[in-house]
């Protein structure tokens, strides 16, 4: 049994594009409830009030909606050198980088789909301004109370047109733990969830049925409890955010999902969940097509644009390619 | 402005007719967590542990599913007096009986759709037997720790061929008041949202589609917290009973909903929430046939059957409409 | 057995006396999480985004913290009368007024421990304002994001020379159910818990064992769970709001609650719980001086200023009588 | 900067002394929820519902309560080879055995408390029996619907004689990441959180006042939610389990507690949280004794048993050393 890679310690962030930059900016301000930590040219750093590192989301504007890149960092700088020489091995670097924002040089490289990663290890340790200032100095900053207020990056969905061939790469070159995957019957790999850690998923990757490259799925962040996520649902009801599927616990590494459109188009998930794996030697778990046919945990069934629709939309629509949940008109009784 | 009637203070219990008794009993006492008060004949009397009156349910063999009656407890014998002589102005009366297990002489009638009523006022207070006294005084009994240990009888849900006639017999009549109601665009009153206090309903009445009288929709059970309703369908799941609506929220009246069939094939819910009208004039919300095609409360849509299936069911069928919720399979990999 | 009294509706709101508006109102704002819904005079009129009426809360400014007033709704023109005519009758009224912002003509009266009441029947009907349309017609306003997110007005509890006297009068001449009570070995009744409906408690009295008149123990406002009540305690923490009593459950009446100091010096709570009495004969509980020496629910025993500290304080301090709990300093290690 | 240790997975499982055998093995079966995987000699063999690992709890009769061994699993031969040599080197080895129930070869060596450890590699996977079978591929066995229905072994917290001691060895010989710790204004560090993983804490070394060596503070299980651990509490209460700290939240590593004690007179905690460490370099938090000495994250203050007591008793106590919490006796009104 040869030894486990434990070269990198987690997605620090990732960059989101957004064709409407003010408007997904307000989203991720007012109803996801994450701060302003910086801003720069068509840039803004956003953080969860739970995060150490000083961002877990860098919004950019762009001609079109999707992720920019996924940024991870090593256990330490002889882990990162050796997980770059593996990439580059692979012929997939892109070369080192002074850095951005709050972190060190970064290695840009793409997966072998084409969506754009970047590694590294220096980074500044966040320090939050006065008014920010947590009352227990193991919290990172005061925690928000406005909107549903996430705690952190949680994970990245990525779509592949070839899931097995990033999956490979993920696990046997970047250093993913494969926890569970969907393996149809024809034999075609179209889902495997993977982590860095015990929590139950950081990067996944999913079959892109239209058969494009470096496309995304969603991004998600993490609330502490069902609770909050539920409270969410009303909120973003609410404020007429486009909400594609209600609460409900995944079958597959089952969390609690909420999944909205945030105005430039991305799809973005509240999730919660605390399935752990500890065990060194976990099994993956192998879900067939059939079992996945059945639905979520509990019996619901995802609308079809869950496994359709990806950013940038190949037909170019900017925006949600759902209307807003705003379906039930308040009543005359009130007016 | 008239005065309010208000003379029935609770319905007090339910009976439920199964084809199935001993597989339905155990329904109730393994996975609702209700604990057998008493046994006749061929019923068998079960309570939550937050009841108060001796029992909730009554439970009883029957050649079909279906309700046996539904049993409201006056606020006074002389309140009971009036009710009683409102009914039998309406020539529903059945007359009087002495009572059953628990409760004193009850007045039996029918709704104008059939289903049977009775309304009492004397009743015994329940006293746990020494392995269910409870440590806090103003609890009735332990609280129960398997299952999903309801807590209460909370409402009940029945069909109607005609809405409009039973909601004003139990509006006008019984003193029920109407807090929500559907109206089609032709007019048609498909559905009335009732209730003796500030509980957001206790009675309820939908349409029939079928044209069938005196059939049940559910009754439905109280829990104290969301947290408590998630893990009763990761109960359910796991012990086959087949999910209809895994949790999520109603529009109408708000509650957080599970609904599931018992073995006898009768629709049963797990319900919680604190949606209270307090006002003595809340006016009532009246939902558009635009508005309730809109789903749930987060945008989700029940299936077919919730608004097709009742008991007794018109097939003949015994057992639940649909198959049990044990989807997916268990794993070769823990074999 | 006689008819039972039903002929008020809900203690409608309460007036709250601050001599520090500026600081009390952002409290309730800030970090109760109301909307103002009307100012006049030294007054501002301040509702939580559940409740029907048009407030539950008015806070003038005065010399001294303390209850301004309670305001309790009739169930109809005629049973307001019978109320008027039953407190006259006592020589307890203080005559008609034309009433307030959003409600009509009251009857002005003060228990027999002197705090201030009113009855009305006539009520202006709460509209919210474009921006604070809900989505649901079944909700009154839009759910309000940030701080505790009070929903609704729970409770009053105030503190009397005479608990008897006062329990007395609000059972028999103002029609209110008596649900739990404490009796000491003496026989002096030093607290009862009362309600107009199923909900555990609206009015409590407990003793003022510096035998003072007319003050108040604290007001309470509503959150739908548990889990918004922690949170609640999170934010008041980061917020160096003076946490009096944390998170924990009553023994009486079953509440959780979390009571702290509004900034004018008044104790106020954040409660929850769904402990409901339907029964129209529940037998009042009644704990003995033993019974309540071993604490809350779980055992925790409530601070000595729970149960010596009232509004006014009779020492004439302004604020609150314990330091913010801004306990635990910010770490260097973050700056 | 030196490259982590990264060769310890997991604490698998802990064994319990208990000179109460048939009664705690009740209270864990019964009032925890846990199944029994294995009996052998005196020992029995239990699991929470959510363990990946054969089993969690190794209970096992003694002459006085207190820890057995704490046993952890490598993450690779290779890696249990390198810390086989890392304890050895410090003399602390007491060398190897053929494995226990469910795993293979085990290097057993003692901390330098006294406390005894084990680790090993090879184990065998867990296989749930018929009857336990899950509906959800990933979950290890049926959900457990009775009692407090605990997830998994969590953590446990070993007293020491010299807390900089124990702790050095568990970072630098062990590999386990140093998140929290206390250090009193004389300098001597009275408290050492550690991990293996992002989660808070996994091994906790708190000061023996008392002098002893080898004792136990406590073993905690983990639910997912507060919710479970608020009903836990209830659950407890109603079975007369001494309750030693009612729920709260820590102010150290953020985890929810409650505290009680099994018949054998050890301290038990269920727990939840979701505080997670991802960073590599995450900065150590260091709590000085004026910070701790304010309580915990709300205010509250623990009682002084739990500053004082551990097992096994140093007065040769056997059980619990505070009464059960059935302190609020049952009504006459119920009688």
């Amino acid at each position: 049994m040869s030894e486990p890679i434990q070269d990198l310690a987690q997605i620090d962030h990732c960059e989101l594009l957004t064709p409407l930059p003010e408007e997904s900016l307000r989203f991720f301000t007012d109803l996801f409830g994450m701060e302003i930590e910086y801003r720069e040219g068509q840039s803004v750093f956003l953080r969860g009030w739970g995060e150490y590192q000083p961002y877990g989301l860098k919004l950019t504007e762009a001609g079109a909606a999707g992720v920019g890149h996924v940024s991870i960092r090593a256990w330490s700088p002889a882990a990162l050198e050796r997980r770059v020489e593996a990439v580059e091995a692979l012929g997939l670097g892109r070369g080192w980088t002074d850095g951005d924002h709050g972190h060190g040089a970064a290695f840009e490289f793409t997966d072998p789909d084409g969506h754009p990663f970047e590694i590294f290890y220096e980074q500044e340790r966040y320090v939050p301004p006065e008014h920010l200032r947590p009352r227990l100095k193991n919290v990172p900053q005061r925690h928000v109370d406005c909107g549903a207020a996430v705690k952190r990056f949680d994970h990245v969905n990525l779509l592949a047109a070839d899931v097995t061939a990033v999956r490979r790469f993920a696990v046997e070159d970047l250093g993913f733990r494969l926890y569970e995957q969907v393996i149809l019957d024809d034999g075609e790999e179209t889902g495997a969830w993977m982590s860095l850690t015990i929590a139950a998923h950081e990067l996944i990757y999913v079959a892109d049925h239209a058969g494009a490259s470096g496309r995304l799925h969603h991004l998600a962040w993490f609330v502490d409890t069902r609770e909050e996520l539920l409270r969410a649902a009303d909120l973003f009801l609410d404020a007429d955010v486009p909400i594609e599927a209600a609460p409900s616990k995944h079958a597959v590494a089952q969390g609690m999902f909420l999944y909205v459109y945030e105005p430039g188009g991305n799809r973005v998930e509240v999730t919660t969940g605390t399935h752990f794996i500890y065990a060194p030697d976990y099994e993956t778990v192998v879900w067939s097509q059939a079992e996945r046919a059945r639905g979520q945990a509990w019996g619901v069934k995802t609308i079809d644009t869950f496994h359709t629709y990806g950013t940038p939309d190949l037909h170019g629509t900017v925006g949600p390619p759902i209307p807003p949940t705003s379906r039930i008109p308040t009543l005359d009784v009130h007016a």
